[in-house]
């Protein structure tokens, strides 16, 4: 199987495309990295940039974009609503074919050390490549944003970075690296103009206030079509799946007498997310991937190609 | 896009493995052929073999199998279970990707002028490559099977093959050639042991006697289990998805009491037909076979590739 990883670099800037072109060039100059998706957010001034890339190259991608960024992007001269504490916010490495989430973490580090050496930005390490149980949750790690983190770096113990010296750097702050499974952005629609129905729904579903363990979720409203929606991330789809979480609003809308009109998938989804749908709806017995004409496809085309 | 047909003979043999072997050696010899799949069934006397290859390749494989299955099977000799008419009793071409269904009416067309050509074994073209609607039903051409072809066809203008003579080959009679869309064994698994109540909803569901256009169905004892089943044939999972026929039967058997315990595909399926489901039951909005990941890496690394 042909090893890849995905990395999502977070950076702070939405505003300057040409910022963001100059990034994703030095990415490209990688051999073996490949662009999949770039989106910008002018109010969040903020552009999440997804790539893949074998994993002996896809430090030196993350890398190249990081120092792209730390040129261009300075933090003391950025206003947006998105919380953000370093030029690459966030570097997250996620195993897509024949690599572990351990290969993963593994990156994480070994990224995190070359942040450090090679670009003098401090590092803290999140999610699986956490060193410790309170650096799990990113939002935690950030909180104080870049201004909280420079004045208390050098006098906290609990603010000390995992790579680096006790101090950001001037422009660029500090990045968090780590490794996570796929994430899964998935909305669910509801038939009512209520917002305080989609919030009490995301309430129940989401982890955080005792629901769902790997989805977080909020209440939105979509003025246009006046209606609101249940927001939710799905951070591990293969512990919480879409069709649980799905199944879950449905019936806790019916609560309200609010029938569900339909949901999305913002952005990309990996295929085993939605096989596992048709399977639990379908009842399947004894389903495996391996009974799907493409993976056949695939495994043979390789067999042949080795 | 890889452009790829799949080809999924059946031959007059089921008990002597050593002749199959050979038969899929002879399609392995041309280059590009991939053997999917191979099953062989002794009641029935029969094997499907399923390879998938280029279009420019496809025609050369198919006729490597047939040669060899005429050299190995005499018909004159052959009982089973299943209804046959030729050494190798069926050639479709399906359309995978990169290829029309036009593409494999034309397929089916030289590959049956061939069979005549360089095997001697006359040819009447089936589903999609039919030339007249009666022959659209392979049931229908089969009819009388060997024995009865070999004695009518001189004399009933019906019998007329497509390509060649009015004669069936001595030993290898006469094949059906056709084209057709990937077909989904799917069965569906009733807590029940009454097989009146698994016929009943064969019937509801079938297009024979009134039900969905694409599906063949069955009911059908699994004793070893104490349940009986409805046994299907998808024959157009974008005209009938499985979904559907899924959900029909499932309200169905609520009329007698009865649980749908699971359902079951046997052998291969398309990827899109288990999107489809999933598309459905999360009533998805906007949903693009480009959102999945593994699409967009293969649609770029094509890109990098071109």
């Amino acid at each position: 199987m042909r090893k890849i990883v995905e990395c999502i670099p977070n950076f702070s800037e939405g505003r300057r495309t040409e910022v963001i072109d100059e990034i994703v060039a030095a990415i490209k100059t990688v051999p073996g990295a490949v662009l999949l998706d770039r989106e910008s957010d002018a109010d969040h001034n903020r552009s999440v940039v997804t790539f893949v890339a074998p994993p002996d190259r896809v430090i030196d991608a993350a890398l190249a974009a990081a120092k792209k960024a730390a040129e261009l992007i300075d933090l003391n001269d950025h206003k947006g609503e998105h919380p953000r504490m370093g030029a690459t916010d966030v570097i997250p490495f996620v195993p897509i074919s024949g690599v572990t989430m351990d290969d993963c973490v593994q990156l994480a580090r070994q990224c995190g050390e070359r942040m450090w050496r090679e670009l003098s930005i401090p590092v803290y390490l999140y999610e699986k490549a956490a060193t410790r149980p309170e650096r799990e949750n990113l939002a935690a790690i950030r909180k104080g944003q870049f201004e909280g983190i420079r004045d208390e770096i050098a006098t906290k113990q609990a603010r000390l970075p995992d790579f680096g010296e006790a101090r950001v750097h001037p422009t660029a702050g500090i990045t968090a690296v780590g490794a996570r499974p796929p994430l899964i952005a998935y909305n669910v629609n509801l038939g009512t103009s209520d917002i305080e129905i989609a919030n009490k729904i995301a309430r129940a579903v989401r982890h955080l206030s005792g629901g769902l363990r790997y989805v977080k979720a909020l209440g939105f409203e979509l003025k246009d079509r006046g209606i609101v929606q249940v927001s939710m991330n799905m951070v591990n789809y293969e512990g919480t799946p879409l069709f649980r979480a799905f199944e879950m609003i449905k019936r806790e809308a019916e609560r309200y007498g609010v029938p569900v009109l339909g949901s999305e998938i913002v952005g990309l989804v990996p295929q085993s997310a939605l096989n596992a749908v048709a399977d639990f709806y379908l009842q399947l017995e004894n389903f495996s991937e391996n009974q799907i004409l493409e993976h056949r496809l695939q495994a043979t085309t390789e067999e042949v190609q080795e």
